[in-house]
């Protein structure tokens, strides 16, 4: 799919399959007859049910995992907002390709598969505090690579980002979806100290002045405060509703990114699981603000998909005990 | 090991290793090489070190997880405490031998070994608000038999219980030990209504009466008031901590039979970590009393273990990252 023109997208965001009721409801009947407590497997039973749905069968699968993780470079770097030196993208990308990252561990310990996607390294973003980070080409060339990432065979989607700099676009992006200003949003990313916090408010109060004409339109707030990386991810997000693939959200520059998803629909990110809260300081007040609670909070603040994949055997085990487990009946187990 | 005395066995527990300050140093240092920023990877890390300094290793394994299940009969569901008959717990151990329980699948999904031990089904505990749960034969017969259930080649253990009416049990173990009276720690457990609610409190209120001369002393409180499974999980987590076995702890009926170890010595459950925390009513407040923090927090009301090994893969995570990323040197990563 390559997205030409933003109101092409915004249709394609607007027009969302609902999911499967009837598999849903089937998954709810079977869960009552099994030899336990009715609805005492907790968000067990209902990551089965919410499985069944978006994949659109009654018995969901798991055969196929895997993990996306998008990369990008960020022109707002400029303005000192991170603890690391914005060449570090590119030197973890070959990390991940040797294996040596902890999202290669984390995906070999879910049964995942590990796709690594950098996205035009070499030319950074722009700084959203002089211009917009990217043009509308730009930025529509980033969430149709992210669209084409997601194919209709896989069962389950992690999505995870790498990129030095990139919790300020997830902050700006998050003030101009959410209000409440940029220090409500803004945290300490991989590290910077109280002067770097502080550049960080100033440069995302910056883009947000520059850029006030366009961030009712959630779409161009994502092109002119974002970043390729994130763009790929709203593309993917999208991509996954649209191809029957549930999705776990990784921590605060991921759920940012898919964010402008549930401003254009109400339901936009129902196919969504947000895999864990960040210790990043907006992360919480994200996932509150989008309605999602997460499954896990282990005060992780690294990315790359790391809290999605550590979700991922949680998801197995749901399905595990739904398909595995036998009923009363079955197990001549007297009820209530 | 048998043991004989209450005295005994008080010994046992006041003389307990205090795990290897080494090895969870050599796994601090080793984490701040890795490439990701310090601290990122929050609980995980913590994990790892908390494996290494129980194991005493530098670097940890899970080559054998064991899942422990023990079951018992109670005497006070005469008290009409539980929705569903005693016979179900029996009915539940043949179905755990049928591999159809909940347990059986999250054993697999954990690539974890199950044990089921039932204790004297057949003879249910004492009725406590009218006499004694066990006699001190019958309590340390129990204790001796989750000691012995734990093998010193185990690198990871799983507690857990089966046994109608048990979260009455657990329930008076708290209120003897942490004070606050009975319906403080009194929640609905497999699911009673109203009415069952309230015959829990009256018998929980009943029997801490009827024992009040002995509950200062852990042992006798556990004694009077528990039951077979809950003083097994009682002695396999003693057990463990002699036998460098690190332990996830269950639910509420689990972390009740383990509590009084936390009472008799100051850092008794240190190498223990409380998996989850259900949606038995008690189960939050006995976690916050212990100062034990739980990894999950995913609405699980089951037992049998379920919650502790929901667990298991979170801890093969952390220790998949500690031993397999690359360091900075090794990536060839730029630092801060």
């Amino acid at each position: 799919m390559s997205f030409k023109t933003l109101d092409e997208l915004h249709n394609a965001c607007r027009n969302l399959p609902a999911g499967s009721d009837t598999a849903a409801a089937a998954v709810a009947r079977r869960q009552d007859t099994l030899t336990k407590p009715q609805g005492s497997l907790g968000r067990l039973e209902t990551i089965a049910a919410w499985l069944a749905r978006w994949q659109g069968r009654d018995m969901p699968k798991l055969d196929r995992v895997k993990v996306i993780v998008f990369a990008g470079n960020h022109g707002v770097t400029a303005q000192g907002v991170s603890a690391y030196p914005s060449e570090v993208t590119v030197q973890m990308v070959a990390n991940f390709a040797g294996g040596g990252a902890a999202i290669n561990q984390l995906a070999r310990a879910a049964g995942a598969e590990l796709d690594v996607i950098p996205l035009d390294l070499d030319h950074p973003t722009g700084d959203f505090t002089q211009g917009a980070a990217m043009d509308e080409a730009a930025f529509l060339a980033a969430v149709s690579a992210g669209y084409d990432a997601v194919d209709a065979d896989i069962d389950l989607l992690c999505l995870g980002e790498m990129g030095i700099g990139n919790t300020t676009p997830a902050a700006a992006i998050s003030a101009a979806l959410f209000g409440g200003g940029a220090e409500k949003w803004t945290g300490r990313g991989t590290g910077v100290d109280d002067a770097g916090l502080k550049r960080k408010v100033v440069a995302i109060e910056a883009g947000l002045q520059r850029h006030a004409a366009v961030l009712a339109d959630p779409l161009k707030a994502a092109a002119a405060l974002g970043g390729r990386e994130l763009a790929a991810i709203f593309g993917a997000t999208l991509a996954a509703r649209h191809r029957n693939v549930p999705v776990l959200l990784d921590g605060f520059v991921c759920t940012a990114a898919a964010a402008p998803l549930a401003k254009l629909h109400a339901a936009g990110l129902a196919h969504t699981i947000a895999a864990h809260v960040s210790a990043e300081a907006g992360h919480r007040g994200l996932l509150q603000a989008l309605g999602l609670t997460p499954l896990l909070d282990l005060g992780m603040r690294l990315g790359e998909g790391s809290g999605a994949c550590l979700a991922v055997n949680l998801v197995r085990s749901a399905l595990a005990c739904h398909a595995g487990m036998a009923s009363f009946a079955e197990a001549g187990v007297s009820e209530k």
